[in-house]
């Protein structure tokens, strides 16, 4: 029985560690971009590395979640559909066979098409989700924000739905390349009038390929500073998950993210009247990794 | 006088050249990738190149449309208004000073900003729709798809409205790089059911980066497959601009547009109940080039 458990949190192209002692104390964390498609290949070198520069001692068991246990990572875990919660977790770890310590991978969940067309899959965000549970949350609407923005609503110990924006992702390519590419190259810092104009402009609704264009259309007619293009941009594109998840006027919003982005959504918020609290993405994990390792600390 | 006039449809990436003899008859036509962004700082070069490739006689006016009239572009033009009739193109060519025969740009509208912030603006397209009236069509709805696609809407000889939506840009940039990129790239040909399915997402509504989303989610749950991605990508963004513009059923549609591109337009206007003809835009282009012809000539 050891006495710390190293989680990680895989993903494409990122990866945090977190090595917790045995009261599920964080001891040490690290952050690098050994993402997924890095470590392609040679993962259980990457880990052996990891646990190398965290001075992990031998014989910890590893929990890992994330793209790591899609079908490109180091072993495909299926996905769980809703009706298992997100307190069984523990008993649902894919074990890997090898490895002196146990290595187990934390499986996704993925969301059956409906009527409404709403198939979804997630990977890694359901851990943090068991955190925000660990540190006392009873249900209620979620934002993971960033490259894939998850909105999901837990009722009680499940995912009752969930929809996933690529937000991030599309923030991203529409920076490097293309009309507005130069445009938002201009104004690299936040400017809170223009990202409120674009959270305005997505309130009108109506087709996202033309609010794009019209940030274009704006700059050279001289509506917009193009200075404030790359805000109004990220008002835009946040603003458009906001309104089309409709809530209604009051509902608390937990954001599990970093302070910076999560800001960004609480200024969105607060065009729709909703409320929100910050839940710290680090404390969720541990505080995640805290169940796994009741449960590993066991075997 | 000359008998002769070359149009040059100048874009950002590519341009088209049309030289009309006396009777508005196309005698040659050429296309090249000398766009705008190409030919920066050296349009006069371009163009003599143009006119040497085009065998054009020693004289010949010549009468261009497009981004070259961007301040980008080789001269600025300012925006018209929509209360300048496209008849009234003729007479609102700006003249590039210098050249030793006359050298014409043809102004683009913008749509001033509105209650529904529908500020937009066009450059090339004004040409196509003077073509479209040339040809004798009178006024509703025009579709122009492309990387820019424009819906615009004509009362009689003036443009009443237009939407552009970046459909072409984004769909290129989705299959650059990014989640989707290699989901379609396994899938080149054209799909109808896939392009139909990613129609009806669109009609279903919501944002569009969530229904990008799941395109992912569908190949991964296996409800798409992988080859039929791109088709469902491209139904999707299509989609978008006919739910976006939420025509009454039984409305006409003129697509100004090539084949291949206009047989997609149509399928997705099935629909959505809507009346379809294609007109060829080198034929448009030509018959607007003859309304010019007629002012140049009497110079």
């Amino acid at each position: 029985m050891s006495e710390y458990l190293l989680g990680i949190d895989w993903g494409s192209t990122n990866r945090r560690a977190y090595l917790l002692d045995a009261d599920g104390q964080c001891l040490r964390q690290h952050a690098d971009g050994t993402g997924m498609l890095a470590a392609r290949g040679r993962f259980a070198e990457a880990l052996a590395d990891l646990c190398r520069d965290l001075r992990v001692p031998a014989g910890t068991p590893v929990v890992m979640s994330g793209m790591v246990g899609s079908a490109q990572g180091w072993h495909e875990v299926p996905y769980l559909t809703p009706d298992v919660p997100l307190t069984d977790l523990p008993r649902q770890l894919a074990r890997l066979a090898g490895p002196e310590a146990p290595v187990g991978i934390v499986p996704g969940y993925r969301l059956p098409a409906s009527a409404d067309g709403g198939v979804d899959v997630m990977r890694g965000e359901e851990t943090q989700l068991l955190g925000a549970l660990a540190l006392g949350a009873a249900g209620g609407w979620f934002i993971l924000p960033g490259t894939h923005s998850k909105w999901a609503r837990l009722e009680g110990e499940r995912l009752a739905q969930w929809s996933t924006y690529m937000t991030g992702e599309l923030f991203a390519a529409l920076g490097q390349g293309g009309t507005l590419a130069a445009l938002m190259a201009a104004g690299a810092e936040h400017d809170a009038q223009a990202f409120d104009s674009g959270v305005a402009a997505a309130r009108v609704g109506g087709a996202l390929t033309h609010a794009l264009f019209t940030v274009r259309a704006r700059v050279v007619t001289g509506d917009l500073p193009a200075a404030q293009a790359r805000s109004f941009v990220s008002g835009l594109l946040i603003g458009t998950e906001f309104t089309a998840c409709a809530l209604p006027a009051g509902t608390e919003l937990a954001i599990i993210g970093s302070p910076a982005l999560a800001a960004r959504y609480q200024d969105a918020a607060r065009h729709f009247s909703l409320r929100t609290r910050i839940i710290d993405p680090d404390r969720a994990y541990c505080a995640a990794l805290g169940r796994f390792m009741k449960k590993e600390s066991r075997r």
